[in-house]
């Protein structure tokens, strides 16, 4: 073990997803693999989900969870399968089933729901709604602003709101950060998402996946919102999901209005209703999570410079460590070139390229990785570099990182 | 480490799933977890699906399970999530769109789906049939001729095959083994799954969860096999899926015939075109997999006594701890009493009650696990005692689980 962890400490993982986790919480899971505390002689792996011991990971995990970002009581939290790919179809179909029994639709009638897009993700989510048979309407598109790169997120009063208003839709959906193109929508100011212009009876879906438990969440303000483990959370392999209890509806119910037979594993009111084991959920993945909430749990914020405004401990790590890149590419010389504009820059995937072109970009992965710095190469859609600074990556860690852009830059301007 | 290995051996661990894995493969997949070799100072949980390190896991892991099975090179090996459940509907959804496809239905005309339910899963299987708008005929129904009890598979000759034969049904599905129940298709003879009495242009879909790699399969006879990780394979989390590549078609295809929207993760054209990275897979728990696949393509075959028929390393082991434990069950004394029918048994969960009555029976549960044999309650929707003897379980295991019974049954005779 001595060895894998000096091997650890002189490697700065920084892939996109999956992504590091925390050491502390793989130790743990490494030696619960072998065998449980609470089932000696039987792996968390190897026991019954059904059983005590693994009860009591899932109830603390989502104790927890709640704990983190101050989830309301009328809020469930449910562990599923299947990624965000399957939560594009699975928020979808159960919204639809919640708007047409609600509205008694008739069969034929339509139903909207509205995309915000402004990355590749909710690009695809927008994708799958119209694939569901959901009419699917961008209220923003932001590669048509972007100049056909996702780069920006237009201000709110520019958005389509009322594309087709003579109906509502069945929800508005949008992505909070965007892994590919380094976009995420802001915790405040303009460029946050704007809830007062959402009609209070139309709920809000947004995947987190990739920031998701990097700064608080006012989630009363949310109908769903979801998160892959594989950024922040823990292995890939669970979705966590977290519904206000309202939206939660019986999806046969649905069907004398038009509503779709939808398979028992996407409903939401099936998970509910068995405490997310409606069949085996992903166990030990599912532990991992609970080791990196706790860690998170017990992690201090950063301490803070005088009269700076108090952090969470959920975001101060995230604004810290990301400012400290984003100051090189503010820098006048221009060697490294944020893709995203600035007011709408990702404190989790900080994209960016090269002046001197693909060629130097090239040179810049190869000698990163020579150094430990692992993983930051752009996503295979876009290229250039992408540095994805997640939870688990370390303060020390981002310093180190900057160290090696800055000697790269100097060895490398003429 | 020690302590935790010692831990190990002083337990016997019969849960029925998640179920035990071999040690050497816990071992390895532990110090993975921290790093792994082909990515120093990177755990195989927190690197790219996209890597090159994380496909050579995949490769290897389809590799090695196709030498096992010696699967035809017609048919493709698919890795998705959601457990055998989500393939209760995905097997549907699929199948009737590629018969919808092939025959070009009107989108009004009904399509029928034959199921032999012979315990409590494939019953689940043929529900969730229904609910996705198949017609659902039980050609078998094991209850009926088991007086209320999944205990018995009725001779072939006895199956509604042409409940309905003014067409062809879209498959015929069964499960191969059923857990709760203890009953399972034998290898061969009058129990044997009877694919010459299904029409061959119907293909047949067996759930093979419970019983999957513990004997040698003709897999040119299926349409698809599937198989949740959790009993055989690996941790909870990933379910395999073999299918003909002629059954793989484009779902959308079949909207003008009156096929159903699905989901694009339940596509298993949208699986096989992406080599199951349609979506982050959980990589974690497929690389257990692969070392599980790798153990046992490693093992060699039980020493056979002589006289008897060649067993392959697949079957040898189940064959020979499930008849130690049938023994008992048999003996002449009726202190335990098997629920399945003798010639339905299952290798891989032997269930039985006591004759004594359930006192005595959860004695015998609190005597096993003060012994360190764990996991022997019956599954609760059935009752009883239920030791699942998967792969994982030693010979030796399963000799000192039967010297306990026989102990038990000597201290509790009159």
């Amino acid at each position: 073990m001595d060895k894998l962890i000096q091997q650890r400490q002189e490697t700065i993982n920084l892939n996109a997803g999956p992504s590091p986790l925390p050491q502390a919480a793989l130790l743990t899971a490494a030696s619960s693999l072998l065998s449980y505390p609470e089932t000696p002689g039987m792996g968390i792996a190897e026991i019954s989900h059904r059983s005590k011991a693994f009860e009591g990971v899932i109830h603390q995990a989502n104790a927890d969870l709640r704990q983190l970002l101050e989830i309301p009581d009328n809020y469930k939290v449910l562990w599923m399968q299947g990624g965000g790919l399957t939560q594009f179809a699975a928020t979808v179909l159960n919204l639809v089933a919640w708007y047409r029994i609600k509205n008694q639709t008739k069969p034929e009638e339509e139903v909207e729901a509205q995309y915000v897009v402004t990355g590749s993700w909710s690009a695809k989510a927008a994708e799958e709604g119209a694939r569901m048979g959901v009419k699917t309407t961008k209220i923003v598109d932001g590669k048509k602003v972007g100049g056909d790169k996702f780069k920006t997120i237009p201000e709110a009063s520019e958005w389509q709101l009322n594309a087709s208003a003579e109906k509502k839709p069945a929800f508005v959906y949008y992505c909070d950060n965007e892994t590919v193109d380094g976009v995420e929508f802001q915790a405040e100011g303009a460029k946050a998402f704007p809830f007062d212009k959402i009609d209070k009876d139309v709920p809000v879906v947004c995947d987190m996946s990739s920031n998701f438990l990097s700064r608080p969440v006012d989630v009363s303000k949310y109908g769903i919102i979801y998160a892959g483990a594989q950024k922040n959370l823990g292995p890939s392999g669970v979705t966590l999901v977290i519904i206000r209890d309202d939206l939660i509806v019986d999806l046969d119910a649905a069907l004398p209005y038009g509503g779709a037979r939808v398979p028992s594993m996407l409903s939401y009111k099936n998970m509910a209703a068995n405490d997310s084991m409606f069949n085996t959920p992903p166990t030990f993945t599912i532990y991992v999570c609970s080791l990196v909430l706790r860690s998170l749990l017990e992690t201090p914020p950063l301490p803070l410079a005088s009269g700076a405004r108090p952090l969470s401990p959920l975001s101060s790590y995230a604004d810290k460590k990301s400012s400290l890149i984003y100051s090189l590419l503010d820098a006048p010389e221009g060697f490294y070139l944020g893709t995203a504009d600035k007011d709408v820059r990702s404190r989790m995937n900080v994209t960016f390229r090269l002046k001197g072109g693909e060629a130097l970009e090239k040179k810049f992965v190869a000698e990163a990785s020579e150094k430990g710095i692992k993983g930051v190469g752009g996503h295979r859609s876009v290229g250039g570099i992408r540095t994805s600074i997640y939870n688990a990556v370390t303060l020390e860690q981002v310093e180190q990182l900057v160290e090696f852009m800055k000697a790269f830059q100097a060895a490398n301007s003429n």
